[in-house]
């Protein structure tokens, strides 16, 4: 037996201190305790693997609730995954996506869209990380011409890599672009849940209602232990999604255990409460922050993360006490997210810290 | 809120019934309860993400106790993953794979190694799932002739997709043959814990020390939720298995909950204390079958399945009243799986139930 | 200047001996005389590119005169290409193929199919090369069921790999069960010349009018200089072809040279007269060789090879003096083609060769 | 058969005007008569296919006299082909490729390069379609990180797809850059003939000389029918060229065919004398129109086509009498290409038509 491993009584070692939290990422989190209790309550005996089970299917009319009772469901193991089945599922081979220079889907999944699906990004630079109606017809065009491959979807990040929102009226003018277009809208939601937060909307107000055709569900930055989920709202837009889905190693074996987190965490408000209070923790910490000397908030601080940008030696010396990542090795800015579980006072200390080694220069 | 999703007091209401289990396959089970356990220790608190924590270092120590100090060992999601993942590092765009006509990759991944790996499976017909130095020879030839995609791995599985084992010395005759052709091994060892319970020896015994370069590590059929291991023994075999498995979405952010469980399954003798049980539960039916009139038992029960022929009428009533799966539609052969959490009363009631079937005709 | 490119008045010097011939392949020959007075009508001037020019418009009604006034043609360089880019107009991306394990695209594309287009092959062993139902249906099941790649299309070889030949009605036999399931049939006519003369029909009597729903229609092995066509046959079997194409690097540019080929090949009856030809001198060769002891002609020469058995030693010395192929290391067998300029006396010769090295033992 | 394909006397007949040449691309133009004289000389006899023939190798020969005895070359079909099978040999699965956003690669291959060989493109904004170090450092980072495509190749076009040029000293300076970053050098030369003639230079001169690891020769544009040729000038930069040209299609059978255009192309000075010749057609439209009012000549005509802008309504009368394309739909800038057929009284006229079109507003 490895050492370390379990303790006499045969239990099990912790390896880390749970008390400890930094501003890293949202994926630092672990999972919230409603959700590890749901994971027991589908725990025992035996359930149709790969889907066909009372859980998955009660999460999916715990979806249908929320995004209108065509919505069509598929879950996987995580969010490139449902970004790459869901645009495979709405292109064609020779088709195009146009997304915005900084979408995750371009920048952080190593090439997945394009080497493991084969598609073709036509990126648009933007302020914001927002799509317009304008920037969109950057690259909207040249249907018919065998040399291009042909613009058929249009994603956009809700809210953005950047912590921006779009609002719903945005997202309407996004579609009815693209839709005019022949184009359809995919919808990367890895922190939609935070998103309708900051809106007060409902999941429906900004997607199903202004005309989004697939969405990437993100449950894992929300407090899940795995799991993300397609949502089909407009079934014309996609083929094949439980092939593609298997296809391309998402589909999980015991997916009882995917369901019955989403069931937890949708079925009531738990998503919109641990979306509400991340929230309030990065609005709390930019507060905080908004006139300390040295440092400049880069970005309005809409969902759960604030942008800055302070004196490089500064932003060492804090690293040496609280995780959090450089977003921008050229310009300095560092990028600090809250979570589900950051507290008040966890925010209160960073703020401290912060202001205290901008102090000392 | 959907009807059912939780009760009066917030809690999540079950939607099936923990006492009921079948014959269906290992992963229609749940989790082993040490498992789940074993979440919630690794839970709580920020650890960095994409498995750069302490529960991922343990697993893999804990891998390395098991299959020597210098394997390499990556988490992935699920069985098509790690076979995928581990393949297309062990390969060069224009090299092909020599597997069984019945492997899990050639039948059961929805073409997933094709798609979206762009790996070409050459397929040699055997009796038993096995492939021996004499099978693989019928594919591996024509190097350096650019018409073929080239011959550069072996696949295997242990226990094989017929329920039948490899010896250790006949993997040690497939391994030394793969060698003098210059190619690599790897094994799909979904159940390969089944298999070292079977034969009585330490994973190593015939994987290691027998020449294997790489593992696909099975751990969802041995009563995790989720969660496969890459096990690279030989690291030459391999090359860019970390970017690999990111791009072909199989890089789990909170990866400590993957760890974990591997750390709980394997750092002590869960991991073949489960497997045991599930092989004598097969054992227990083939056995209380043996000589019951109208029913064959078509291979010998190895590991964990029990194969047979039974009339069709016959099954049809059975499976009304349990869950398994024919395996065979021409020949009527069924498939009878047993897991972790089969017990003896499971067994003893499905084989009275078969014969009574039988007997009615 | 590189000694020996052009001789003194500026002329291109010749590197080799346009009286040698042998019994390799068809594609050893060069171009057909007409084929390249063809080309040099076609060059001068300014013409669209990319195929809207005059002489492919030519050529596409050619191929309409001979297939049916609805089929639709893209040219292609090659025989892989066709292929491929038939293969995937006809399929989603989830889906498979059915050939047989002798089939071109399954054994000398060095992957092509799968590695370039992500196609699932499901090989079908057989005696002679063809499908038939009852093949087909050893791999036409599993629709609807995620785990397995969809069988969707049947590619059968016309002539075969082998040299042997459908008729009309096993073609029709073919494609009558294909339709059946849902799927589609492609015809790889590599050596559709070979096989249309062989059986003293039309194109058409074996292609459109019996079901066939896609044709790759080989030129080069029939005197052209490159050039191949996808002849659709039922628009409704393929999406994209055109974009299929060009991504697949297979548009040609100057294509009004491939199209006046075709024009040249299949405008009056070169085309079959080429195929007539090289099928009759392939007869000649294997009558010549039917009563020759030591030597056993394996296969029927139903087209423009000959396959044969006769001692290693000796073919070894008859590969010093001709170029041919050995077909299998592992029987010793060899394949003799014939092309459209082989002559009588170049068959007479060695055949007398062949009878004297056996002579000599 | 079918009407006009032939005359009376069996002659293919001519369905172009061969004096009719226009302004749109060098693809509209045929092959140069010294190369039709040369496939002649290939023709007739046998020789082995797939490139081991006679002609090939003196073409390699005749391109190791260009760029250096330690070259290797390797004919494709096409530029795409040249392209991707280039690129691919140059980089791992995980790899990706800086290039200017109007890279061809990037613009007009239908997404070939992500579609067929999975490759990530990051793309940089440019004022003249040139990159520079400083350029290229924008994307050129991230190396380790699994979670971006890790770039491995620069990309540059010589002439640019803008009909810029860079200096031999730029060339050096790109490729010093990427080598201090661990990267390869690509060279998309499908005008590199042009960028020759107008720089001044030996073909080395730029490329070997310089630190090019690998060039994509283009020939179809400089008057050849058909075939690209990839050059390795490092043979430490790629792997399984061989192979991936195979399995992207792109080799040809009859390869003799292909090298025996090159021969004639590169062994004299006919790739040269045809270069300046369209270099200086252009040089004689853009002089021709410096000062036409009502017309701006939009980059520096440096290699064989003219960019300008000039009033919609007068480019619409003059495609009714000149075949060319609108460069940009949203400026309305046009572009003339001339080719090395291009006549003194084909620019004169052109010139006239243009300011007489202008003339009438």
């Amino acid at each position: 037996m490895v050492d370390g491993v379990a303790n006499e009584s045969g239990e099990l070692a912790r390896h880390h201190d749970p008390a400890e939290r930094g501003f890293a990422s949202d994926n630092y989190a672990g999972v919230h305790p409603e959700i590890l209790a749901a994971l027991a309550v589908a725990n025992g005996g035996h359930v149709t693997s790969y889907g066909a089970d009372p859980y998955t299917a009660a999460a999916v009319e715990v979806f249908r609730s929320h995004f209108g009772a065509s919505a069509n469901v598929f879950f996987v193991f995580n969010g490139t995954g449902a970004n790459v089945v869901s645009l495979q599922s709405m292109m064609q081979r020779w088709d195009a996506v146009i997304c915005a220079e900084t979408a995750h889907i371009n920048t952080d999944e190593c090439g997945a869209p394009e080497k493991i699906a084969g598609l073709k990004l036509l990126t648009v630079p933007t302020p914001d990380g927002k799509l317009t109606p304008e920037l969109i017809d950057r690259q909207a065009w040249g249907w018919g011409d065998e040399h291009r491959a042909q613009p058929r979807v249009v994603s956009i990040t809700q809210s953005t890599e950047l912590g921006t929102l779009y609002t719903a009226e945005e997202i309407a003018a996004v579609t009815a672009r693209a839709h005019e277009h022949g184009m359809f809208v995919h919808l990367d939601g890895a922190r939609i849940a935070n998103a309708a937060a900051a809106l007060d909307l409902p999941l429906r107000a900004f997607t199903t209602d202004v005309g989004v055709d697939v969405v990437s569900f993100g449950g894992t930055k929300n407090g899940l232990m795995y799991g993300e989920a397609i949502v089909v709202l407009n079934p014309d837009a996609v083929r094949g999604v439980d092939f593609l889905r298997k296809a391309a190693m998402q589909l999980s074996s015991k997916m009882r255990f995917v369901g019955v987190q989403f069931e937890a965490l949708l079925g009531g408000d738990l998503w919109l409460h641990s979306a509400r209070h991340a929230n309030a923790m990065a609005a709390r910490l930019a507060s905080a922050l908004r006139d300390v000397p040295g440092l400049q908030i880069t970005r309005d601080a809409q969902v759960n993360g604030v942008f800055a940008v302070l004196p490089r030696d500064v932003t060492a010396r804090l690293q040496e006490q609280f995780h959090f990542y450089v977003w921008s090795e050229h310009t300095g800015e560092v990028r600090w997210m809250c979570s589900f579980d950051t507290t008040e006072q966890d925010v209160d200390d960073f703020a401290e810290a912060i202001r205290k080694e901008l102090a000392q220069g």
